[in-house]
């Protein structure tokens, strides 16, 4: 049985969210934010994003990770700040030998919804279906936990 | 007689150098660079750039660390990349407890050469005359030795 952690990397706010998938039957496990405060220094924020991406890696021992692919911002310096979330993040789950998957935004919401333009409500009310009594942390927390089942039914287990 | 590493982050690569400032008197200690292929998955560039700068932080110990701030390219997929290796490149010097410091190009050109709009000629030029016999390992060694004599002049030593 699987265990999926699903990741969307952002310098502000990275969600997280973990499932396991035993067979087509999902089930969930947890899911969070981890938020950064602008006001510190840029290296400072990638620590804290590191740490705590270690805490979750180290406390739920996923067997897979999945991350969404980044939807390139028009403005450069918000693509930078989320590079350097994402470079972060990438690292930190390949760290520790655990293979990385990344499944584009509109992938996620096919596999999740059924059509790649569906909104973020639409994504909300399947992970209410797909993850039976979940509570969600927020919208990023709601995208890692679609990650992780776009990786549950594409990923090849 | 503090130790300063320069760095000049890419996901292709990241140019890097060690300098001794002992009050204005600058010496070379060592430069070189980081290459990733482009053939590998992202993760495991990231990666290996981590654990080689690792290594030059653990073999050079030094005082303080300078990296370049970034030129936000108008190509929002090159701006990605260099994001991603430069949230690696800053997690990594911070990680250690060492003192990060950013410095914009045109500040790190001003303080070597003197003007903002210098030529990467006139840069190596000025490199040659501040660090005696020093070798230039490519032009993002340069670049990163230049951000480690800007960080002598500006740092506050």
């Amino acid at each position: 049985m699987p265990i999926i952690l699903g990741l969307d990397p952002g310098l502000a706010c990275t969600g997280w969210g973990v499932i396991r998938a035993d067979g087509n039957r999902l089930s969930h496990i947890a899911n969070g934010q981890i938020k950064t405060d602008a006001k510190m220094p840029l290296p400072s924020r990638l620590l804290q994003l590191d740490l705590e991406l270690k805490d979750i890696l180290i406390g739920y021992t996923p067997d897979a990770v999945a991350v969404e692919e980044v939807f390139v911002n028009k403005n450069p310096q918000s693509t930078l700040k989320l590079g350097q979330a994402r470079g972060v993040v990438l690292l930190g789950a390949s760290r520790g030998g655990v293979p990385v998957a990344e499944y584009a935004t509109r992938l996620v919401k096919k596999a999740v919804v059924g059509v790649g333009n569906a909104e973020k409500q639409q994504v909300q009310a399947m992970l209410a279906i797909l993850l039976p009594g979940v509570k969600l942390a927020g919208h990023d927390a709601a995208d890692a936990l679609a990650v992780a089942i776009t990786h549950a039914h594409l990923g090849g287990r």
